[in-house]
């Protein structure tokens, strides 16, 4: 399954994206030659899966590509100022194979830079001129935020529940997922009805999306990922392969020793690494992932019966198959 | 001048911003034990000009509070977030007279919590349901921002013009002045004219204040400021007082000392401050100040003449005469 088949449908609306950021880019008027650099650096498009969700969801009904463009850059713009404040937090050197804004600027200005984009994000939001959609996207900020701050306050933790992790990646990742799909449906004056299927389309999406995220930092290919493998480890973050670890081997654990700043932390890393590859976890995320997609999947058949339609149901197979 | 006579027309509204921060700390449903300890820590109000700015500029029309009152929120808690962030970059340990988020909950956190503000912030302002001011409101972040790179990038560099300068306090400090009046008048459908009056009033206002916030950190006494004398020129931060010492004396110079790591650290700020209060450059500061005032001013007759418009013009007098 490749994402550009997925996306045939909005392929040349989706590169419109990417044309906004090129925007932002050369925008002399508004900038300066060091944030212009800035801007070069970080704004590349990804799987820009958010804004992929947020023009098929208005492929429904009202197809307003006025509208939806500036919210599928502003859920990208808003991803991406997460990703630079994440790095800045994380001290992470490497992101989609290119060096972070803190690893060349340094945090300070990334703390910056990322408060830039959550500007330049809410003003693409605004631009919608829809008060609903502006609204939602305050809120998925606050949620994210709300995520990432329990995350890091839960850091280094090894008692941690099943429930709590899924709040947790809720929070961080299946709100945004969830706001680009419903914005997309809003815009195009979907019944709400409808507006409710896509909403939840996308929370689930992105739950199973950032469950794969999550075993691909265990069992992914550093080369392919553009990230480090084992990095969630090193920031003392349980995911769901190390929290199966720690109920499969309570007593001594790889994780438990990491967290708890015992024995070797690459010898710690390898092992858990080892541990969680050969025990079968892989494959029991993989069918809570699976879990997941299926709930995204629900209610399908109440929409429009379209080639977006389609599209949406061939992503929930694309991210629980990606190898990055 | 006290402010509390200046405030005395919008007195009730005003605690209610207080009383909005209050809920913010207090909403058990929406929040976590740890983050209502960092609002409130946080959430305190100090001087309110933006949220009084924002009431007083809503008295000359159609004064409608259930719009105004998000609005002010939004106004001063965009201005915490903006502190939050603003003491993580600069290591600042002190602020109102209380310890910072970063000095108590470290970096990363405070980092988070800035932008959890920021999101309130926006909910905050789309509660308005008007759509022209919360596109301000993100083009003010946008331009808040933008101040805040470009003196991070010019850091510790001395050769600075008045105009770099004004820039620079144009974009941190008057546009958000110049929001929160600017939005009072819109919410209280004032005619174009009236909001362009106040706007440039917030925004000449915001330049004043900023002038003698950087004096002040050269003679102001820390009792009563809460937070460290001459931390400008620890940051780095080349404020008009400095600007004004380099052109008097362009060749020996604790500030160069200071930007060029010679010399004694403390010494160098000692003699700056000496300096600067010897050489009659605070009376050239407080002159600088008082012609924005002025600037603030204009265009006021052409307001309808209440006690709204006697209390900004106060507010234009107690922002130079104030003591922290």
């Amino acid at each position: 399954m490749q994402l550009k088949t997925i996306y045939e449908l909005i392929e040349e609306d989706l590169t419109e994206v990417g044309g906004q950021f090129k925007l932002l880019i050369n925008d002399k008027d508004n900038t300066f030659p060091e944030l212009r650099r800035m801007l070069s650096q970080i704004l590349i498009t990804g799987k820009i899966v958010r804004p992929a969700l947020t023009l098929l969801a208005g492929k429904f009904y009202d197809y307003n590509f006025e509208k939806l463009l500036p919210m599928a850059t502003a859920s990208e713009l808003l991803h991406i100022a997460t990703l630079v404040h994440d790095d800045a937090i994380d001290k992470s050197s490497i992101r989609r194979g290119r060096p972070t804004i803190n690893k060349i600027w340094g945090i300070d200005k990334a703390i910056i830079l990322g408060d830039y984009l959550f500007a330049k994000a809410g003003e693409s939001a605004a631009a919608t001129g829809n008060l609903r959609v502006v609204r939602l996207f305050a809120q998925t900020l606050e949620t994210i935020s709300k995520g990432e701050l329990k995350q890091s306050f839960s850091a280094f933790n090894s008692e941690q529940t099943f429930d709590q992790y899924l709040q947790r990646i809720s929070g961080k990742t299946a709100s945004l997922f969830a706001m680009a799909a419903e914005s997309g449906a809003v815009l195009s004056k979907a019944p709400e009805e409808s507006v409710q299927i896509l909403k939840r389309y996308g929370f689930n999406l992105g739950i199973a999306f950032q469950i794969i995220d999550d075993v691909l930092d265990f069992v992914g290919v550093e080369e392919e990922m553009g990230k480090p493998v084992g990095s969630d480890l090193v920031q003392g973050t349980i995911t769901l392969p190390s929290l199966m670890l720690l109920e499969l081997y309570p007593k001594d654990n790889p994780v438990k020793r990491q967290f708890q700043n015992e024995g070797n932390k690459q010898e710690n890393i390898t092992e858990a690494i080892e541990l969680v590859v050969n025990s079968g976890i892989v494959d029991k995320c993989y069918r809570i992932a699976l879990d997941y997609c299926t709930r995204a999947r629900q209610g399908f058949e109440r929409l429009p019966n379209n080639s977006s339609r389609q599209a949406l149901l061939k992503l929930t197979e694309y991210v629980v198959e990606r190898k990055k």
